[in-house]
Formats: structure tokens, sequence, C-alpha cells
């Protein structure tokens, strides 16, 4: 290690100076009298007094009752929490900047995430990342960062990105960067694929901790999977599952996003014994479950209305995060600790109605009291991330196959999974067209990148679509753009709109947009307020209703069309993948073999 | 951080290997059946068997009852547990290299230790510690390392060596370093000096831990130190006050040394709730301890025998401890962990039958069964330490003063604490002399790091000795040549005997050699085995008897004569220091102030 490697959290003179305050012989900058803390070291509650040195909690005890300070706030018996951390969050399914996303959970008490960047490093690979990382500078919210660790996803599909080795080293160097991101690819973590095994090792190697991501493995996988040096799971959906990956090492992640939820599932295994080996994650949420559920501190919230008792809760929203991650001087609120507090008015509802966030009050009754700092970053990386090839109706063409039916994808409402359904298709002149009648409409995956310019056009049933055409640029995990569409020409504007918006949401009817969301940032953000962000979502959402859509969530559901990792059937700009034996596959349904 | 300041823990082979194991691919190294596992993870106890490939645990479960291995071992049902981890050791208290420590330790279910060469660091400086961890490579114990923060203990004494700053730094490099070691001047912590703040953020800059040092220190005192950064305590003697710094932040350290002995007091704190923040140590522990109840499975065998649940008390011993220091792989028995493990014949007794180190069996039925690697080492900085000024009889005269009584030092039995006492020497020809009818005897400190040739003259009263002399080369913190001695030749016959053994302990009458320890590593270390050792030490009590000492454990006691940061009265080679106002006194016992 060099010098110049040396990181520093804080400073000489701010530690002297909390000495100083501590001792006795220096003023504090704030007092917080009569505190009823939620202690999450001991999982006790103190009636004591806290006292601060600038960014840094300078003393706690009943000794600081009268101390000089600067400033002093009587609690007045009030609650005193560590600011909660996120332990893993994609910021980018809020849709908005990590600035929109602090002013949205810093007011909760939430003053860290962990977040992995997984939909920016896609389209805009390391540049996005560096991107995000400096957008998040100076934002009143710890914003920590895994890499990306699977980008691309699949070799079926064209990223913006390719994330390999060199570049997660790279990036893995950065002091805010805390690890690699949940490695998704289990089945080729336990088939002991080397890139794969290479890239949880390179954390390590770091110092820093390999992320995981193992839904439903157990047994013998679960064991292959965690002897690669994973550290953790945040895909439990039962106790059992929860129970297993607890008792094999895993850092069990509870997960309450807005699709997955799993917070009432694994509750019981939030006890004092294993509360260092629990920690709280949102994982994804909508921006509008962001506005009216909150972030991790949903979970808080839930669990202790659940009966966990506060402290306990609390821990495992904050101190056990900040341990996972080797977080220093983060997660409690004790002498040396940066002074990330939230003051809770009503604990059984986890009321936040005052948050300071290094020592700064930062968020009073639900709003943030200070200015998200005006981003002083160069936004090169990520905008102007929409290139979309010529697009004529003869792109969206799908020639009437020999075999009598074709392959056609139905979303699972309110879930990520797709199946796969057989059809007879509606022919018009030796051309598959779509049939509202029969509730098939065209689904198109445009590569956006400007790498390839490919195009794959398919059926998808279930949206309810009577007219128009929806389309995102939001596509798991490749993010190229997807439409759908019961109009081949409204498809076209849907696609020319979005980038001439350089992103976001469209509906179209008649060659004319109904609604829109522009996500000029990737094509996956904005930096309006979450819920300016919320409504204009309720606004498309309805003009998807006016057009027939019946499916709900549709933009989410036209999201993850392009998902090739999760079953069953998907449309990438390759063309159709089923996800079972994880290969592309042809339009017609007699074909089994595409490649 | 540039790729060749990358550390490796493991290889990807051995990773590769690991999950191939788990999954089922290859054969493991050895598989351990029906073993009932100490789960310091949750807390649980299972049945279950554990497959190791190589040098990792690869799966652990029910699933490998009959999986392939070159070598099934059926434990029927005996407990396994994960290799103990001692969290603050001082080695050379044991009087032996780390080699023969680990000999005597390993056998035990002890795997690892961090140790703080605080010792060999004021006699040898960088040189000294390098060599420490040298010596200990290749070891089947773990030798972690933290890096003294107080060398020397006070400007009031001459040590080897000096660390500064500079010197931490390099050595905090090291891929085998954790940690600054305990900042024992708590009391310029507390006042803010720079220097010690220092050190302490230094740790924390390169991702290790700054340890604590803070006997009986609480309240406003106890914040201040912890708002330092400082995230450790060893010193706590009573519940309360482990209690308060529990709850302060501090992980907690529970020790039990030879003279220092903690656990009963703290017991009562170690609750499955604040497990996490509680960790075994020993600190320093005699060679007949070590031998005779253990390192640091005494403290778990201890808290077992006591009422606390195996796999608590466990967890104390090993994870939590693996966990402070951030020991990524170590401390638990799980998939992608070292196969670092204990088979326990007895809980109720914490009887340790067989030890694996990383996956070899290294010890079995309470002997060690692999050797020790021959070190290929250059001993150089730790040789040839003795360097003594001309030894007359003029060096160690005492001018009678003036003053009618004068200070004498006298230990407090079985502690490191001196006192204090006021006595009218007795006088002949001008001199003060040493009078066995009075019990007391000359305290000469020689300086021996061959820097000033100093030589520090008192009285010590409390050894009983009627003839000859005493002498050591540990001599706390400075380790110059302490004697004590009723005739002046033999102190003098004592001191050139121990240069000429390039350091140890010796008992000489009436110029003859009794009996003597030879410590040729620093004056402090020898790499003889713990039992010869202690036999030895038992043969040099013999000889002190034999001179008329009734004091207990006269060596020791000699060794902390010197230790000027202890209360009351010392001796170093710069004279008598009365530790309370921290200064050097005079002899004559009027005299108030002597500089």
């Amino acid at each position: 290690m060099k010098p110049e490697d040396v990181k520093a959290t804080v400073t000489l003179d701010e530690v002297r100076r909390a000495v100083a305050v501590a001792a006795g012989r220096e003023a504090g900058s704030l007092l917080l009298k009569n505190a009823t803390l939620l202690n999450v070291l001991t999982q006790d509650i103190d009636d004591t007094h806290v006292l601060l040195a600038g960014r840094l909690i300078a003393g706690v005890g009943p000794d600081y009752a009268d101390a000089a300070a600067d400033e002093v706030v009587d609690l007045g018996g009030k609650h005193l929490a560590p600011g909660l951390i996120d332990g893993h969050v994609h910021i980018e399914s809020s849709l908005v900047t990590p600035g929109a996303y602090a002013a949205g959970v810093v007011p909760r008490g939430v003053t860290a995430v962990v977040c992995d960047p997984h939909e920016i490093g896609n389209v805009a690979g390391v540049p996005g990342i560096e991107w995000l990382l400096e957008r998040s500078e100076r934002l009143p919210l710890d914003v920590w960062v895994t890499v990306p660790s699977c980008v691309p996803s699949t070799p079926m599909e064209t990223a913006g990105a390719t994330l390999g080795l060199a570049e997660i080293a790279g990036v893995l160097a950065h002091r805010r960067v805390v690890g690699v991101a949940e490695i998704m690819s289990f089945p080729a973590v336990i088939a002991g694929d080397e890139e794969n095994l290479a890239k949880a090792l390179l954390a390590e190697q770091y110092g820093k901790t390999p992320e995981g991501h193992a839904p439903g493995v157990s047994g013998r996988d679960l064991q292959a999977y965690l002897a690669s040096g994973i550290g953790s799971d945040h895909e439990s959906t039962t106790l059992a599952e929860g129970q297993e990956k607890l008792r094999a090492g895993a850092f069990l992640m509870i997960r309450e996003g807005s699709v997955t939820r799993n917070l009432d599932a694994l509750l019981p295994l939030v006890k004092p014994e294993t509360s260092d080996r629990i920690g709280f994650v949102t994982d994804d949420r909508l921006p509008g479950d962001v506005c009216d559920e909150g972030g991790v501190d949903f979970l808080v919230r839930r669990a202790i209305a659940s009966g966990v008792a506060p402290a306990l809760a609390v821990r495992c929203g904050s101190w056990s995060t900040a341990r996972h991650y080797r977080l220093v001087r983060r997660g409690a609120v004790a002498p040396g600790y940066f002074a990330d507090l939230a003051v809770v008015d009503d604990v059984a509802n986890y009321h936040v109605s005052r948050v300071y966030k290094e020592g700064r009050l930062v968020a009073a009754d639900g709003k943030l009291c200070v200015d998200i700092p005006e981003p002083q970053v160069d936004d090169t990386p990520v905008r102007n991330t929409v290139h979309l090839p010529e697009l004529s109706a003869e792109r969206f063409r799908l020639a009437a196959p020999a075999a009598p039916t074709v392959r056609c994808i139905r979303p699972v409402p309110y879930q990520v999974l797709t199946e796969e359904v057989r059809v007879t298709p509606t022919v018009v002149g030796g051309e598959v067209v779509a049939d509202p009648t029969r509730d098939l409409a065209k689904l198109v995956c445009v590569e956006r990148h400007g790498h390839s310019g490919d195009v794959g056009v398919g059926l998808v049933t279930g949206f309810g679509l009577q007219r128009g055409a929806l389309a995102s640029t939001v596509g798991h995990d490749h993010h190229n753009l997807l439409a759908v569409g019961v109009d081949d020409e409204d498809i076209r504007v849907a696609c020319e709109r979005l980038e001439h918006l350089e992103g976001g949401f469209v509906a179209v009817d008649r060659g004319e947009v109904l609604a829109e969301l522009p996500l000029p940032f990737a094509g996956l953000l904005t930096d309006r307020p979450l819920k300016e962000v919320s409504d204009t979502l309720e606004r498309l959402d309805a003009a998807a209703r006016e057009l027939g859509v019946t499916l709900p969530a549709p933009y989410m559901a036209l999201s993850f069309l392009g998902l090739a990792v999760i079953p069953e059937l998907r449309l990438t700009d390759q063309g159709l993948v089923d996800v079972r034996p994880g290969r592309l596959v042809s339009f017609a349904a007699e074909d089994v073999s595409a490649s």
C-alpha cells in the first residue's frame, strides 16, 4: 500500500476536536438533550444525552446533560436512532438521480444506501458508474456503491457496455465502492465458472465484499455458491430458505421491494442472537412506493409493528449492514461515530421528525431542509444514450412462419416472471399482425446503444391493448428500447419520441403522444422530484388504460419483457430467448433448435 | 490502490476446487462425518457433516453424509468448533518464540492469535517486529499482529528503539498486520495529544483497527478516549466498567491472563445479543499457565463451566474477534471458510482431541502432530541485544543522602502494582547498603541496548533476599537489565552472565550461577518448548527461595519494577520514577522536585 492510497474518513483535526469536546475542553456543536437512545450496540434503550463535535459524535451519556454547545435541542424523551442504511438498492428502479432519491428518503431517517448501479452500468459502463459516484458526492445521503458483476447479463442481448474483470477492478479502488454487486449468475458460480469466481475473489482481494443473489438455492448448491466466498444473499422468500442461508454463513438481507416482498416471511429470523447477521434492504422500489412507504425505513417500521423490539429492528437497519460492509464510524450512536441521527417522534410507527447527517440538520417534519447541491458533474457519459437505427414499418414485420403456431410472451401480473404461450397467429397478407380482438400485440426490442441496430420482434398477450403503443427505454437488463403496440406506425412514433427525449416512457395513440416521462440520464433516470415522477407515472398509467390496457403496472411489466435471465420467454434485440434452456429460439413454435 | 497491493488470501484455484467439491463434481480432501457443530453464526448446534477441499471448508450439511473424499473421519457425534482466536496476546509473556507458543496452544484448539509484539518492539524496533512476522510464517497458528503504539512507553526510560508514525505506517502495510496495538497512553489520548490521535487514525486510514487500553476510564474520559476512533478495550475489571464500555461502542475484550483475571467479573455480559461485541483474550500468560491452563481456550472452558452456552462461548472466542479485526473466511465453520477446526470430545470441559489447521490435522490428543517448520529467518535483528556498560562496584554505589529517609520500592505480590515506602537506610562508610536483616535489597537497572550505558540504582523491599542476586533482561517496558541483590559483586556477576547468555533470568550466589534461563532472542524469548521453560522457571524459583526469597513469582515481580507507567514507584536506567505525577524523583525522600 502506498501513502497516496491511504483513505481519509475523518481528519486529525476533526478527531482532535471530538476528543476535546467529549472531555469538556471545548464546546460542542450541538447537544441533543434528553434522548431515549435506541442503542444498537447492546440492544438497550438508554435515557441519555448526545453531544456532537461537527461531523462526529463526541460523547453520549448522563454527564453531558449540561455540556457546553453552540446549539442545544431538548428532545424531551423522544427516541434517537442512528441513520438507517439500506444494504442493497438499485436507485435506478426509482427512476431518479441520487440527489432526487436522497430528497425522498433522507427525511424518513435513511442516511446511507449501498447501491448497485446495475442499470447504469449496462447502459454506460464504467463511465456511467463513475458518473453516479460523482453525482452522489456531497449529498445528505451516503451513497456507497457495489460494482455490477453481470454486465451484460447474457450473451443473447446487446448491452451498452461490458464490465470485465479489468473494469471491475478499476472501479473497486474507489473510496466509496464497498464490494462487487450481487453475483446473479448463480448457476455459473455453482458450475465453477472461472470468470464469475474471479469477480468474487477480486472483491476480497481489494478488502471489499462479494455480494450474492441465489434465489431458491439450497443444499449442496448453496454450499457451492457460498464456498466461492460470496458473503450475502437478499433473495430468500421463505423462512426455511432464510434459516438455511444464515446457518451457512450468508449475511441475510431481508428484502421488501415494490414487487418482491419478503419481510413477513423472514421476520421470525430477526432475533437478538442473529441480528448481527441480518440486514434490511429494498432492492427495487418504484417512485410511488418510495413516496408513500419509504425506503429501508419501511422495513424497520413494519418490523416494529410486527413486534420486533425497536432497538433490534433498527440494528438490522443500520449497525449490522455497516459491519457487513466494514463501514467505519457508521451505524451506531457512539463516541467517534459520524453523527448520522434520526429523531423518532413515535417509535411504534417509526415516525421520524428530524434527521441529522454528519452533524447537520438536513430534514425536519418530513421535508429536506438543506438544498441538494447543484451537481458539478459532466453528464456526458449518461446523456444522449438512445441511438436508434432507421425505423421503418419493415423493421417491425413478422413474416408468417410455415408452422401453425408461434411463441407468444405473457407477463405474470405483479411479478417479474413471464410465461410462454403457443398461439395460432392472425396472418394478413403473409404477415403476422397484432390482433386486439385476441389480445395479441406486437412486442419489439430495438437495440438503442448505437451498436448493432438490431430489432427483435415478437408477440405478447395480457396487456389488453386495443390501440396505439407503449414504449420504454428501461428494459432490463440491457435497457434496449421495448415497445408494445397494435399499430406498427404508433410503435415507430413511440420509439422516435423516446429517441428525442433521450429515453423514458411514452404512450402513443394514432401518432400522438398521450403521456410521457423523459428519463434523459442513461434513458433510465430523471432529476425531477420523486413525487413528480410518481404523478407522471399515474398519467402514463391512465393513458395506457385509455388505450385499453388492463395489465397492472404496464410500463414496469414492459421493462421486464427483455429480461433474459428469469423464466420463461423474453425478447431481446437478438430475438426470442427461452430462459429455461438459456438460448435463442425461433418465433415458430415447432422449431426447437434455433441455433 | 495498485494491483501489486492486492492481497491474496486464497487462490482462484482453491476457490474453484472448493466450489467443485461442494457441488459434488470433485472429491473432497477430508469428510468429517457426524459432527455436532457449534454454529457460531446462529448460536445453534447442528448435527451435520463437514466436507473440506484442501485449506477450505467446501460444504456443511446433511447432504454430505456420503460425499466422496480422500479421507473420511467419523466424529461419532463429537462436537466440532472453529479454531479459537485470541484477540490480544503478548507472546513474549510466555517467553517463547511464536513456533514454541504455537506448539503449546494449537493442540488446545487455538488456531490464531492477534499478538502485540510490544516487548520485541521496545528492544528491536521495526526489524524486531518484522522478525516476529517472519518467524510466524508457516505455523499451524495464524499470528496476526498489531503494531505497538507506545514505544518507548515514557521518555523517562531508554528503550532499544522508537516507533514513531513513520515506523508504524511502514509496518501497517503488512498483510498480517491488522491494527495499531493497545494505545495505553490514555491520559494523552483524552488530553488530545496529536501524536497519539494520529497513531489511532493511521490504523483507520489503512483499513485496520486502532486498539484500546483504558483501565478504569469512565464517564467523559471514556467518551473522549473512544471519540478518537479507538475501537476496543481489554482492561475492564468490573461488570459496570464492562457494561459502560460496551454501551459506548468499544469491542469488549474479556481478559484472563496469568496475573490480571477478569473473566468471572465480566462473564454476565456475555449474552446472545451482545456476543458480537465481546471477544476473549489472554493478554499475558506465563509459560506454566499456558502449559497447565492453556491460552484463550481457558476462557472458553471457564465460560462453559460457568453456564454460558457452548456455541455462545466459542462465538466470543472466534467469530466475534475475527469480525472485529475484519479477518475474512475466519472464525466460523461454513462454506468458503478456512478449515481451522477443533474436535471437542467433551464440550462441558472443552476438551479438544483433534485440531485441523487449514484442512490439515496438526494436533491430536493434546500433542502437535506436525513439525514446526525450521525457521528460514535471519535472526540478526533480535540476537546479541544485551550490551552492558563496563560494570564495576562503583556503578552500583548509592551515596548516602543528607536526608534521613529514602524512597524504596515494594512490589505488591501477584500484581503489577508497586508501592513507595519511605525507609531510613542502612549506611556504611557513607554508602547506602543492602541490609538483609531489614529486607532491604539493592535494585539496579542497567541500560542494555548499547545506547547510554546508564545505571539506575535504588532500594527494594519485599523480596526477602538474604544472599546473592537475581537478574532479568525482561524489564517492562524498556527491557533494560534489572537486578535485585544484597551483594554488589553478585549483582555484577548476574549482569555479566546475562550479557553472556544474550539475556534471560539468572540467580547467583557468591559468584556462582545457581540457575538460569537463557532468552537469546531480544533478551526476551527462547525457542525451547514451553514445558521446558516452565520447568526451568521452577528451578529458578527454587534457587531464589534458597537465597531467602519469600516473594512469590520473584522474576516476574522483578521484571515489572521498571514499568514506569503503572503506579507507584519504579526504577529505570534514568533513575527512580514516581508514576503518579509521572516524573523522575530523587532517592532522598525529602526532595520532592527532582528536575
